[in-house]
């Protein structure tokens, strides 16, 4: 067979505030490649069927000197993320054409993988559509099923305040929480997301664009549990409305990431703060900062989810949530684009809250 | 016995920064007592011999409508806080004249007491002075030693970077690490407190206020510990200089109590911040903000000393601490004044870092 093309999403520019479709990243067609001949070197060949586009994508368009938790992305190379495709050829033993495989790709619609060491064969007993496995079924299932488990020592009874309620992540955290018998509080960006909220069982679901959070707490709190994917100011709420012994669970800052100066969380608390608040305004004594952390004992926990994924985890994950979902105790929306020319539009929805699920590129149906 | 003076040290006004000794609170010897006849309602009559002077007392001088882990002190009344002194009459049977006593009181010299529930007869059986029960023996040995055992997580060969590090509280939680095989930098604001922690085992102890906090975490680091009495702008430096689940244990913000706007840590990271950052100065390449939350998955503990003093707790804390001080495991500063009309000074000397050791208030000796 002759080389076609292999159409890939460059990394072309490093961002200030929001990433620019086309020039923050770019689609690229140059490359070409024979799916008969390429040398695999005792790895398989993967068709990609769907990436994930997730929030903290954007950590990586940054300069390859800055450290972080993941590496950065190199400009000129593709994007990266988890993805799930379709194995056409293997030189090993462990993988045969026509198995699904889900692991971290780069952005191109083939691709030669030689390290297997975290490409996982995805059984799909419960038949759910492969993008599933980026989405509820995928990393951002895990992080909510897992950093669930690990930190949010929920008891039935107890308030729960989840933001992006309607997101991947969120969504899920929603809908664990509800089974656990917790209220619910969840805010989100938009009413279509709210009613989709509503639907999931969330409790008191807001526009937090449209709404006070530090009203809804105020009405609906105090939370012992904070979801926290935003930061910020509603950080800020949270740790005002959090009961003594909250934990939070700090799973991203999103209101932060296209900053081009960060948001400060208030430290200080005392008396002449507060005195200068009572002759502003008298019914406001509450302290929203830091110092709440000390005065409320919270216990708050920062969470990225591969350090969760253990062998014994992520069986229990694989072997609960896709059930969970065939059965409908965990639904879930998702946002799909289709094409890898679309992987710029996805990610800046994504960054500005305009994707309505979880964010799907969909290169191929199989 | 005719009736003798019974001094006082009373709240008189809610300050605005730092308390002012004479107009925040006063001393007052209006007030009498007949030790003979005065009646005991089936309570206690005790002499003071020693009040502790802490931090925290800042926060009580609030309006009383405003809310927080500890009652406001009440304007007109005795300050109070835990003190030790001798039993003179009793008419209970579980105390006896002669008896020492520790417990909270009224900042007076002699205290009729009714509610004994938390009023501990110290057996003192290493003869320690009798103020070390409010310092090394008393909250602030409570609050290191069970802080630390609660929180710390630590580990031979680990680094803990200690705040007020010649205190009461963290010349004691450097102690017990070095005890416990870790390096220990920690920070005071004097020189002379500088060469008090070197004498007590600190590896790396420096003057926060003519030494970079950053530049020595930098140097030292990083930091597996963080210990945190100051908060603010050493907060922030402690985050970024920290290591992948890094254990903070937050017990107080002095640099914030006696601000008129608290101290904003910063939320954002991120891209765009770095590279402006990287365009003003290419070697700043950290982000010290609360991102490093999630980056290095970090867990921040808010710590009350009386969450902890559970029986088994505090029968571990008397039955260790008291010995340890007794054989020069740990060793401690006293800063006594004598009287109660020194209590104003006392405290503004805690809150504004003069004090050298444990602020002390002694009453009488015996």
């Amino acid at each position: 067979m002759a080389p076609i093309k292999n159409g890939r999403h460059l990394f072309n520019e490093i961002p200030v505030g929001y990433p620019i479709p086309g020039k923050t990243t770019i689609y690229d067609e140059n490359q070409t490649i024979d799916l008969d001949t390429v040398p695999l070197n005792g790895g398989i060949l993967v068709k990609a069927l769907s990436f994930s586009i997730d929030p903290y994508m954007r950590g990586r368009m940054r300069p390859a000197t800055v450290e972080s938790y993941v590496s950065a992305f190199t400009i000129g190379e593709p994007l990266g993320n988890n993805g799930v495709g379709v194995v056409l050829r293997s030189e090993n033993s462990s993988f045969k054409p026509g198995d699904h495989v889900w692991a971290y790709f780069p952005f191109q619609e083939y691709i030669v993988q030689t390290d297997l060491t975290n490409v996982k064969i995805l059984e799909n007993k419960e038949k759910l559509p492969w993008s599933t496995y980026v989405g509820a079924a995928g990393m951002p299932g895990q992080t909510a099923y897992l950093g669930w488990k690990a930190y949010s020592k929920a008891k039935k009874g107890e308030t729960v305040f989840v933001t992006t309620g309607a997101g991947p992540v969120g969504s899920i955290v929603a809908q664990l929480a509800k089974l656990a018998g917790l209220k619910v509080i969840a805010s989100a960006g938009s009413d279509e997301k709210v009613e989709f909220m509503k639907k999931i069982g969330v409790d008191v679901a807001f526009n937090y664009k449209t709404t006070s959070t530090v009203k809804v707490l105020e009405e609906h709190g105090p939370i012992d549990i904070y979801w926290d994917n935003v930061g910020g100011e509603t950080l800020e709420a949270a740790l005002d409305a959090a009961t003594n012994f909250a934990r939070f669970i700090e799973c991203g800052m999103i209101s932060q990431y296209n900053q081009t100066s960060p948001y400060g969380v208030k430290v200080g608390i005392f008396p002449s703060l507060l005195l200068r608040h009572n002759i502003l305004n008298s019914s406001l004594q509450r302290v929203q900062n830091l110092m709440n952390i000390i005065a409320k004992r919270l216990s708050i926990h920062g969470l990225l989810i591969f350090d969760h994924m253990t062998p014994e985890n992520a069986k229990e994950f694989y072997d609960t949530v896709p059930a969970m979902i065939a059965k409908g105790d965990i639904v879930f929306l998702e946002d799909k684009k289709y094409g890898l020319d679309q992987v710029g539009e996805a990610i800046l929805d994504v960054q500005s809250g305009k994707n309505h699920g979880k964010s799907v590129i969909v290169v191929a149906e199989e």
